[in-house]
């Protein structure tokens, strides 16, 4: 089967390291399955409708752009934070949207995004029940947050971890080297599924004594606890410890930790921006227990570390990628692209869809058996889960000593 | 030549992820150069004065466990930072190392720190002289800061800027995506020295636009220029900037930036502790060009990140290692190993040793013609000294998609 026409492909909400990949799966796919054009939209759908997009056979010449492509952090055609409003019939926005669609013959709308991604995915393809048009819907996931349904995980979400993973290894060796009790408090991206949080605990192992805590945004934060804790494990002989911790971590009366210190804004969503709770932490258990202490927030740097990415993510990212312009070819609309696994020992995951509506908006926790008894770590369960997720590297086209990029 | 008798190895100071190498060249060096042991003190000097120490032999048991180490970031043995008094005839603390070298035959002191180890071993120099011993005392220098005199550069900067300039791309990608005016703060460890800072230049290159501005202790910080430079950059077009900024910069009135809004305290050796200067600068612009802006502080990362170590780097500090116990074994002593540019163009570096008199309490800053002249970037005589030094990755023995790390 083939897509009669022209597709187009947009990139959606934060950047990850693996959301080129996929880009470049569609892209691939696209040229084998669309009779047309490839085209992608600048900046996503705000930019689809200044009518800003490429011909991305332009862009991308040869294999070699594309595996550079797969290499490059962040997203290549740009991205947006642009939520449609609600599809009731006639609404400007919406058709303005396929004005454009059919000026340029779209018949396949692609988007890389996350949560709020599908949403878009899902408004447009209820639009088309108004418009009866041919047009194929597909979203494509992508988040380092790992907190959409439906899928096994999301690409992304392995790279991300590897990083997490491989620093706060890199952290807990150097948090030793003095002789004097300490706590590196690390501050991880989720603002509320503790996923890449947990991601953290895959540090430990024979070379590695991990993070003493691993506290989630799944669990109450209880500041209690944590003190008791620390002071626990410093009279039992530890030294210095590393406690992981999410940006995301509220009290049970539902307080973020970090409320307690720094200034807060609002991005486009409405969604609460969070900063500063490593801070926080660190600063009262350095007031309450007298011991040194620091904060390492691993902030933007753990979206977008291609130099350490995760090939099983960079491959299923754009193996999901492909699998959304296959299925789109087979008929398919309204769908997410998404990744499930077969076996976890062999690991063996494959690409499938769900209808985007039961994905949309909704948000995958930690589920409360990969978390501890205490809660405050993750359980072999979670380890189980994630461990295949960060295996094997990709060889980068080293230039001057720095990995080489992809730029439009 | 040789050394007749036992050796003793030490760490000090902050840790790099090139320090292990140098342990890694001295123990290399100190097994085929003396006739004795090869000890390490844990903890540094600090360690030492309480005849905590271990013999290298017995840990590093293969050239397996010596490359693995040279890939392990932190310091291996421990560090402190010890200030050893003044070197007065009588002393105490003086008195009681030398009865511990007399009483495990210690005829090697290998010392690898910064400017504050380096007058450890000035001072233990000074006192052998009332002593009178045998002890050959060597330096080896290792810091991010790349600060030390008399070496062309430190064994360990080449890894950290390597960390830096890599990250710095990557946030450069990160920052595009979004069709909206932000500025991008990254703050980089230097308190008085901007090499480190300098080096995120080495990020722009044919695929990316590189920081806007890169700005160094060496030039007073002055945020009138900052905030227009800014505007007009916005006005002529620009989207979104990256400003990478030395936590040590300070206003010509000798203020740190971040002394405008946060805590502060001391280390042992009376310096500032730095935090929060990109936070600052990031709130000032926020305020009065009313655009997006976020701070991002590359913390203890840049100086433990082994993942993307320069093999030139770790291949140059194992050598300069060896180049001290060589130079001990030829009956020199006060000394410092050193790395001496030969060329750059093949680039060719060898070691040498130098006064550590000469050394001590010294700081390298990046000199003016570095700079350019409005003082808010590096010039190119700066990337041509800093480019080489970043060159090469090591092979990583992965493990369960992580980084292997030998611990003592």
């Amino acid at each position: 089967m083939s897509i009669k026409g022209n597709i187009i492909i947009g990139q959606s909400g934060g950047p990850t390291a693996a959301i080129n990949a996929t880009l470049a799966g569609v892209f691939s796919a696209g040229k084998k399955l669309c009779e047309g054009k490839v085209y992608g939209m600048l900046g996503g759908v705000e930019g689809l409708l200044r009518e800003n997009f490429v011909d991305m056979c332009e862009k991308l010449t040869s294999d070699h752009d594309v595996e550079l492509l797969k290499r490059t952090p962040s997203s290549y055609l740009g991205s947006c934070r642009f939520k449609l409003p609600e599809p009731v019939e006639g609404n400007e926005i919406y058709e303005k949207l396929f004005e454009i669609f059919e000026k340029y013959n779209i018949k396949g709308f692609f988007y890389i995004g996350g949560n709020d991604s599908m949403d878009t995915v899902k408004k447009l393809s209820i639009y088309n029940e108004f418009k009866k048009t041919d047009i194929k819907f597909m979203g494509v996931p992508k988040t380092i947050d790992n907190d959409l349904v439906a899928t096994d995980h999301t690409p992304g979400f392995g790279s991300a971890a590897k990083f997490v993973a491989t620093v706060t290894k890199e952290l807990v060796r150097d948090s030793l080297v003095y002789d004097l009790k300490s706590v590196t408090v690390v501050e991880i991206m989720g603002r509320d599924a503790g996923w890449l949080t947990g991601a953290s605990a895959l540090a430990k192992g024979d070379d590695c004594e991990g993070a003493a805590m691993v506290l989630l945004p799944e669990v109450p934060f209880d500041y209690e606890y944590v003190k008791n804790r620390v002071a626990e494990l410093m009279e039992s002989g530890s030294k210095s410890l590393v406690i992981t911790v999410s940006e995301g971590v509220r009290t049970k009366d539902g307080k973020y930790v970090c409320e307690l210190g720094s200034e807060k804004g609002t991005d486009a969503f409405g969604h609460t921006m969070l900063t500063g709770t490593a801070a926080a932490i660190a600063a009262m258990l350095k007031k309450d227990l007298g011991i040194k202490t620091r904060a390492v927030e691993l902030s933007t740097l753990q979206r977008c570390a291609s130099h350490i990415a995760s090939a099983t993510d960079i491959s299923e990212s754009f193996k999901v990628g492909e699998a959304a312009v296959k299925a789109a070819a087979d008929g398919e609309s309204g769908k997410m692209a998404l990744l499930k696994r077969i076996s976890n020992d062999p690991y063996i995951c494959v690409t499938d869809t769900a209808d985007v509506r039961e994905v949309a908006n909704l948000a995958k926790e930690v589920p409360r058996s990969m978390i501890n008894e205490n809660g405050d770590n993750v359980t072999d369960e979670f380890i189980e889960y994630a461990r295949p997720l960060i295996e094997g590297e990709l060889s980068q086209l080293m230039v001057n000593g720095l990995p080489t990029h992809i730029t439009l």
